[in-house]
C-alpha cells in the first residue's frame, strides 16, 4: 500500500475512510518526526494552510519517494516554495469546491455596497431611521480579474442579474458566455475605467502579484466597487486605501489581505466605505466535508493510478488542465 | 383640455412636460385651496405618500368630475380610503417600476444574512477579525408571499441562483417558472416550515393584513430568514419579534413596518439578528425619473383616451388587469 502523509495545519481532515486504500500517517507540521515521515511518503496532503516547518524539512531533504501533493486550498500559492516547484511531484489543489459559495459572497458584497447595508447596520446601532437612495445592479458592468472556475461562476451569477461581465485572463482568447470579452493583464489599466465593479478572483503568482496596481486603481470610475476574494497581494492595498479614503470609490470589500489576520492597527478597519471580511467567502456550512470528499476521491485515484483531478501548473500557480495521470 | 390636480405629499414630480397635454394644477395637500381644486379636477395625481387632508376633502365632497386617480406608489393601499373606494373613478398605481430594484434588495438582504455581513460590519467597528462559517444560498428553498410583479421578479432572481421558489397567491393556480408551486393564503401556516426563506412582497389589503401571523411564524424552520418588502401590517411584527428574540430565526430584514419611521424606542433596533431597513428597497438612483416617466405616459393616455396602465382592483388592493379604458 502507498504511504500517504497528512499534515493538518489548521483543521484536520477525517482520514478513517482512507485506511482501506493507503497507509495513512497524520503528523502535525511542527512535530519532530515530520522529516522522517516526509522521507518515506509516496503522497502528501497539506490541510488548511501551510507551515514553514514543512518547507524547511522538504528543502533540507527533498522527499525521495514523493509523487503527489494535495492541498485543501483552491489557490495553491502558499505551497509553491522553490523546492516543491523544482521537485518532480504532481501538485493538485481543491479547485471548484468553493466556487458557488465564493460567487455568492462576491454578489452579497456588491449588493451590500449598492444597497448600503453597512450604512443601515451602523444607523441601526444608533437607533437611527434615515432613508437614502440606493443603486441598481442590473444594467451595470463588471470586470472579473481571473476567469478560472471561481471567476467564471462569479461571472455567471452577475450575468444572471443583468450585469454585463468581461474578464481579464493571462492569455486573452475569444470570449464566450457568461463573459462578453476577455482582456489581458496588460490591458487592465486601460480598460478598468469602463466598469462599475472590479471583482478580483485571481490566484497569486508572480504574474498576478500587484496586478491591480496604482494605475489600475486610479483608472477606476468614481463610485466603483472593488471586491477581492482571490489573494491579498494581487491588489496594491496601499493604492486602494488612498482611493477609498479619498472618497473616490463606492465601496471596497476585501476578503483576502496581504497580512491575515488584518493587524488590529491597520487603517482599513476605519475606512467608512470598506468592509473588512475575515477570509470566509468560500467557507459555507459543509465546506469541510466537501473538501474531504474531494480528498478521498483523489486518494482513491492516486492509489488506483487513475487520473488525478485539478493538477496545478507550477509555473503559473493554478490548475489549468482538468486531470493528470501519474 | 382636461384638468389634472397634482398633490405632492413627499417629493414633487416634474410637471413641465404635462402642460402641453392638460391643464395641470399643483396643490400641496394641506393647502386651503385643495377642496376647490379637487372639485374641478378630471384627474388626480397623488405623489410620494398620502395625506389625511386629501381624504377629508374628498369625503366632505366627493369630486364630481374626477375620472382618474394615479399614485406614485407600487402599492395603492394608502389611497384606498372608503370614499375613494366607493367613487366610480379609476385608480392606477406605479406597478412594475420598482420590481428590479426591490428584487435586488431582497436578494441583498438574504445574502447578507447567510454570509453574516451585519456581523462582519459590527466586528469591524471593534477592529475584530473573527472567521466564521457562512451559509449557502444555492440549494435552498424560498417561499414568496405575493406573486405580483415584484414577487415574480424576486422569484426570478432567486431561481437564477439555484433556489427552489414557490409562491403564495390569493387564488392558487397551476405554477409556471420561476415558481415551482403556488399555495393559497390558507395553506401558509401548513407549508411555511418547508422553506429556508420567507419573502413577503404582498400588497396590503383586508385579505393580507396579518397574513403572516403567529401560526406562520411559529411554523418557520430554525434559522429561517424572513424579509418583508411588501407592507408592514402583512406581518405580525410582535410574533416575529418573539421568534427573533428567542433565537429561532437566522435573520429578519424588514424594509416596511406597521409604523414608519420605526419609533426610536422600538425593541427591534436592538435585535441582533434583525436589520432595520428604512423603506428604501425600491428607491435606487433614478427611481423618481422612472416614476415620472410612467406618470407622463399615463397622462398622455388619459388625455388621448388610450388605455391606462396598471388599474387597481379596489376590492383586492392591487393591479390585476394590465390596462383599462376610460
Amino acid at each position: 500500500m502507498p504511504r500517504i502523509l497528512v499534515v493538518p495545519v489548521g483543521s484536520r481532515p477525517r482520514v478513517d475512510p482512507l485506511h482501506d486504500l493507503a497507509d495513512v500517517e497524520v503528523v502535525a507540521p511542527d512535530d519532530a518526526v515530520l522529516p522522517a515521515a516526509l522521507a518515506r511518503a509516496d503522497g502528501l496532503v497539506v490541510w488548511d494552510g501551510m507551515h514553514p516547518a514543512l518547507a524547511a524539512a522538504w528543502t533540507a531533504q527533498p522527499p525521495p519517494r514523493l509523487r503527489w501533493v494535495h492541498t485543501s486550498s483552491a489557490g495553491p500559492d502558499r505551497l509553491l516554495f522553490p523546492a516543491l516547484r523544482e521537485h518532480p511531484c504532481v501538485l493538485t489543489c481543491s479547485r471548484g469546491v468553493l466556487d458557488t459559495d465564493i460567487a455568492e459572497y462576491v454578489l452579497a458584497a456588491v449588493l451590500a455596497v449598492l444597497k448600503d447595508l453597512p450604512g443601515t447596520v451602523r444607523r441601526q446601532g444608533e437607533h437611527r431611521w434615515e432613508h437614502r437612495t440606493t443603486r441598481s445592479l442590473a444594467g451595470t458592468r463588471a470586470l472579473v480579474v481571473g476567469a478560472g472556475s471561481i471567476g467564471t461562476q462569479v461571472a455567471r451569477v452577475f450575468a444572471a442579474l443583468g450585469v454585463a461581465v468581461d474578464g481579464v485572463v493571462r492569455t486573452p482568447r475569444p470570449a464566450a458566455a457568461p463573459f462578453g470579452a476577455f482582456f489581458g493583464p496588460d490591458d487592465l489599466a486601460r480598460v478598468a475605467g469602463g466598469y462599475d465593479h472590479l471583482l478580483v478572483t485571481a490566484p497569486l503568482s508572480e504574474a498576478t502579484r500587484g496586478l491591480v496596481d496604482a494605475r489600475v486603481v486610479d483608472a477606476l470610475r468614481p463610485g466603483a466597487v472593488v471586491v477581492n476574494v482571490g489573494r491579498g497581494p494581487v491588489v496594491d492595498e496601499d493604492a486602494l486605501l488612498r482611493a477609498a479614503r479619498a472618497g473616490r470609490l463606492g465601496g471596497v470589500v476585501l476578503d483576502v489581505w496581504t497580512t491575515e489576520p488584518l493587524p488590529a492597527d491597520s487603517p482599513w478597519w476605519d475606512v467608512p466605505c470598506a468592509v473588512v471580511s475575515p477570509h470566509l467567502a468560500g467557507d459555507a456550512e459543509g465546506f469541510g466535508q466537501r473538501l474531504e470528499a474531494l480528498l478521498h476521491e483523489q486518494v482513491r485515484r492516486f492509489v488506483t493510478r487513475a487520473e488525478l483531478l485539478h493538477p496545478v501548473d507550477k509555473e503559473h500557480g493554478y490548475a489549468i488542465t482538468p486531470t493528470v495521470s501519474l
